[in-house]
């Protein structure tokens, strides 16, 4: 971590680079690849020669920006609304965002209790059309409330439609969800749903490039679908006219090898047109949530679960730990008995459930949770006892 | 042709295997090809050691069942019932029912005006669910009406469901549609179907595998299914329920190397189901008639309008001859007026159309009909003066 600790650069470097930088600025990620972050910013606050692939008008204007911006206010501004900062080398930096290349965000801004890292390892994105139909309501709602109970953490945008529809539905599950939005952290959007994405920080976590107070832009809209493609293991697209925003994070997914997947409807629906034309490429059909863990569960290097435990449980968070030793060693336990048990919250619960599942120490069966078999092996054999 | 001319052999000995042996038995599909039509016939009828592959039982059956036919009787039935016996080594056969191998038909039993080696170069098979949804009439009616439109043959099995509303839209749009009966071509079935079939055989044509007189079985309905999707392109299934009987002829049809197709639906539809299944296998997924002919009209070998005619025109049977003048050069026009033109009915002059179509010398542009370029060349160049 060659940023880190370095002045100008590390946390407050990347700050920086975050409100100087739009979404998905290829030419700024060379230059923090090229450059390391320190530099960049040394050379942004001290504005002489551009740095390479800029215009010197575009240059003037990212130095004025980084002689505005004050990173200490955005991180103070941002630990106000409960967000803290992840950047590349955290340790809760999910590192299938480095997929994007230089591309790659220069770090998120977080709400809520889970580890993103450990959330996103065995996530799937649900999104779909704002004006959607009450039969895109329905299948978003049913596909994330059945995503999340076989375990899986269900990521959208937060938006009307089919990503509300599908937060509700993994909300309503006591299951896990994410929500990525086109704005600052601290001002959801849209603002209808400013109940909802409040919720979701409680209970999963709420994500977002942009600095905090930033507003949305239609192409902001666009870049942050990339994050929500890269992020999971898969894309299903539930409803969307041709053209649609969704079909944007669909063919991201595919271009960076995540698996791509849409909902079938009524040929007569101007809202599954563009899923259709999605599912006559290369996407994947699927009618249920079975469908989809079939496909996505089947990638080896990020399905710990099969082989056991991936961290030894003495290197588990204590707070993981508690409520890992909250769980019943013969039975399928219930959110709110094992927060009881944990003495915690149960969206605190919820949050270390669903790192324990991506961990592979625990599974979730309907409303309940339990232990896997390997956890209870390594119990058993003595080397980490309860 | 071994068989032609033979005595027990030709048309009357197939007359009467089509008596004796059940839709697509391939030990007797064996003999015919090792033996021969005459032969088997004559061991048939003399009762003597039974064949290979059946036991003694059975053959004696078989025997009983020949002495019993009376082919001279089934070709007369028929033929009051305006019906024809068309068999391999026929001009009027359609060769890619060979590919069936020993289960090919014996023969078949046709009505209609028109030539079904002609028809069946240009079809598709449009099936589905007898008790399908107001969706899967919708959808069967326009792509049926739409792929008659496009100048294509829509092949069904009448039944109630999707197929009937699949032969009304052909109709509907003076199209060409073919029946394809599990049941004898005098005995239409369903009852409440006998008026459309009628019309079936009026405007278009009415198959049967079966013997005059002989009645549908499940079994029957299943074999059925193997015609319909051999002696089509590609077979599209609108709706189906899980193991529902059009799935057999999906999955009959890409045993043939046909192309199969599927008409998505609400997830929610148990009605969509089977075909959801298909579409999560081979099968392609379309929503319109333009996507099924992009798919099955791809197929180098057996499209000869690019090409430009394959049949010289003199080779035309008269009745093709007399439509084929009647098409104004410059311009397109409808099938009555055609039909005046040519001093015959509406009807007949659809069985031409379609016929001249699959030969590459006319179009069809919407409600209308043309000549192709390559037919108007032929004219121009004076190698063909009307």
């Amino acid at each position: 971590m060659r940023e880190a600790g370095a002045p100008g650069g590390g946390l407050l470097g990347r700050v920086l680079l975050a409100r100087v930088v739009e979404p998905g600025d290829e030419t700024a990620g060379r230059w923090v690849r090229e450059l390391g972050v320190a530099e960049v910013v040394r050379r942004l606050r001290c504005g002489g020669e551009p740095l390479p692939g800029v215009s010197g008008t575009r240059w003037a204007g990212l130095v004025a920006r980084a002689g505005r911006a004050e990173p200490e206010r955005d991180l103070a501004v941002a630990r106000a609304a409960g967000a803290r900062f992840v950047c590349p080398g955290d340790a809760e930096w999910p590192g299938q965002l480095d997929d994007l290349g230089d591309a790659r965000p220069v770090g998120l801004w977080v709400r809520g209790l889970p580890n993103l890292r450990m959330w996103a390892l065995r996530s799937v994105a649900v999104v779909g059309a704002r004006a959607c139909t009450e039969y895109g309501t329905h299948m978003a709602a049913t596909l994330a409330s059945d995503l999340a109970e076989r375990g899986w953490v269900v990521v959208s945008g937060g938006a009307y439609g089919v990503d509300g529809a599908a937060h509700r539905g993994a909300l309503a599950a006591r299951g896990a969800t994410v929500a990525v939005l086109a704005s600052g952290v601290d001002r959801p959007y849209p603002r209808g749903h400013a109940a909802l994405i409040g919720r979701i920080a409680q209970q999963g976590l709420v994500l977002a490039e942009l600095p905090p107070g930033d507003h949305p832009t239609q192409s902001r809209f666009i870049l942050r679908n990339r994050v929500i493609a890269a992020l999971t293991r898969g894309t299903v697209v539930v409803e969307a006219a041709r053209r649609s925003g969704s079909l944007a994070t669909a063919r991201a997914a595919q271009r960076l090898g995540r698996f791509t997947m849409g909902v079938p409807g009524p040929v007569t629906s101007a809202l599954s047109a563009g899923v259709h034309e999605l599912l006559r490429g290369e996407a994947a059909l699927v009618t249920d949530a079975a469908e989809v863990v079939e496909l996505v569960g089947d990638m080896g290097d990020l399905a710990p679960a099969r082989r056991g435990p991936v961290l030894p449980r003495d290197l588990l968070q204590p707070a993981a730990r508690t409520v890992l030793a909250a769980l019943p060693g013969d039975r399928v336990a219930g959110v709110e008995e094992i927060a009881l048990d944990a003495r915690t919250t149960r969206d605190e619960a919820i949050a270390r459930l669903y790192e324990l599942r991506a961990l592979g120490y625990v599974e979730r069966h309907g409303e309940g949770w339990k232990l896997t078999r390997q956890a209870l092996n390594s119990v058993r054999s003595g080397h980490h006892p309860r």
